[in-house]
């Protein structure tokens, strides 16, 4: 059953966006090419099918969580463009197509992911809910997409970076006895609970808003969608380590080449293993008892957790 | 008057920024200090003063105009921080400091301005009027910010200077009866409606719709504010001739050097003063009839015309 249902969600979010972003063949058509270009081409379509999956959960209308879904994606999709580009990690291949500043250029791939930002509100906005409900889900995305969320884990990402290319220290130095070059599993996990953990949270949270979700099921999903975030983040770690760059659609093996603090760089490959094992239970136990309904995002995380890309 | 009233404002706004944006002491610290760079560090503030002033025709409550304002301004700030990049403009001086990739780099450049336009939205979120009318807000900062509006506009910008920087055309071409490497007086006034203009008649709006104006004096503030932003934009063209650096706080004779698409380029320095004066005409049209209330609104019609930086 699920997997027909999220491909039924995946083809109302790819309409939904659709509708949205400007028409390629639109003054300026640099701009608008490079928006489809960042948006349309592949992609998992994975914190959509978060909104609709907790929407279903919620007893939300399909209809209303279309908006939220393609506002999430939005987001998601300009934040790629901006990683992207030479000045932050520096990438060539995305979903097995050129990044936008390879395939464009870089300041097409700038305001390409400037103008999606914006349209990700714009869309939001028009959200068939009432209005208290609209204003909720706008400030659950901009809290997410912002410096307490996603932006701030990218910075803290570049952060960790630059202290693992600093020079080792010197033997007969102050303080030899840890290499403070790398950072910690719970710094590790701060940084993915905001750099990616923040989005999905919001994705689950705008589904169940727009169901009138009370408090208690609010915090339940809060807790399945950091347990999911971190999950998704542990496996694609060790798929950057295990997998192939035909496979991914990116680069396989550039966390290692670039020196990035990873999972399995600060635990190894079965502690990694087991973490995630951790996770999957704690999901487990988020959803426990909410009968049915809950079953696509029980998919949703085994999915996170099993997915080879 | 109206330069105590604008100072008021003024102090309110820097207040409301200030209460918005992340402690510069706070994880992730560069992140902070580059967004508090961009935001804090001067800038005229024109677009919050166009918040309030029109607010204050439509009778809004001055409270409520502070995240409109500061809204119109953190997306304002994110906008110079990404069209100062190298990919961009390649600014290294705004407003008499550094730009931000030159003071902090720039990948936290990037990040700084993708997370103030987050913040935008979150401030805006959060204005203090019926649900409706703040659903209303975020719509108009989504529409005048992305590819219909501001992100389209600084497009078209670098679709003219890459045109204006293609090969001459040849003797005995097909076409050489006009060289096609510029662009058009009215392209270049849709290019500054787009670039400029979406925003200031955004802050425009946004003040009107706080104090809950009807049909009617929403189109005459469009109007206004029309003619608002292009005269914005040509006095800017014309400093950018006339100006020194030392005054501008920005780099002057730069557009020249760029070989840009100017009002002064296209049309020559008189025309583009008598350009100025019909739209003071048009503004003054605009607010004719609307009494005292209609006086700030005024003062910075003439403060966009008469300005010396």
């Amino acid at each position: 059953m699920p997997d027909s249902l999220f491909q039924h969600w995946r083809v109302r979010v790819d309409a939904a966006l659709l509708r949205a972003l400007p028409a390629p063949d639109t003054s300026p058509q640099r701009l608008h090419a490079a928006m489809h270009h960042a948006v349309l081409l592949g992609g998992k379509r994975m914190r959509p099918l978060l909104v609709y999956a907790s929407g279903l959960l919620a007893g939300a209308d399909e209809t209303a969580l279309d908006a939220p879904a393609a506002a999430v994606e939005l987001v998601h999709a300009y934040s790629l463009v901006h990683d992207d580009l030479p000045a932050m990690d520096d990438d060539a291949l995305r979903r097995g197509q050129p990044t936008v500043h390879v395939a464009f250029d870089e300041a097409t791939a700038i305001l390409a992911g400037d103008a999606l930002q914006s349209l990700a509100f714009d869309v939001l906005a028009d959200t068939g809910v009432a209005d208290d409900v609209r204003v909720a889900l706008l400030r659950t995305l901009a809290q997410a997409s912002g410096a307490a969320g996603m932006c701030g884990g990218q910075a803290l990402d570049i952060d960790a970076t630059a202290l693992r290319q600093a020079p080792a220290p010197q033997r007969g130095a102050e303080d030899e006895t840890a290499d403070r070059r790398t950072i910690t599993v719970p710094q590790l996990e701060r940084l993915h609970s905001l750099k990616t953990g923040a989005l999905i949270r919001a994705s689950v949270r705008m589904g169940a808003l727009c169901g009138g979700a009370g408090a208690d099921l609010l915090q339940r999903l809060d807790r399945y969608a950091d347990a999911l975030g971190l999950a998704f983040q542990v496996r694609d770690d060790i798929l950057d380590v295990e997998g192939s760059s035909q496979i991914l659609g990116k680069t396989a093996g550039k966390d290692a080449a670039q020196d990035k603090a990873t999972f399995p760089a600060l635990l190894g490959l079965d502690a990694s293993r087991a973490r995630l094992a951790e996770l999957a239970a704690v999901m487990h136990d988020a959803l426990a008892g909410l009968g049915p309904r809950a079953d696509a995002l029980a998919a949703l995380g085994r999915l996170a957790i099993e997915r080879d890309r």
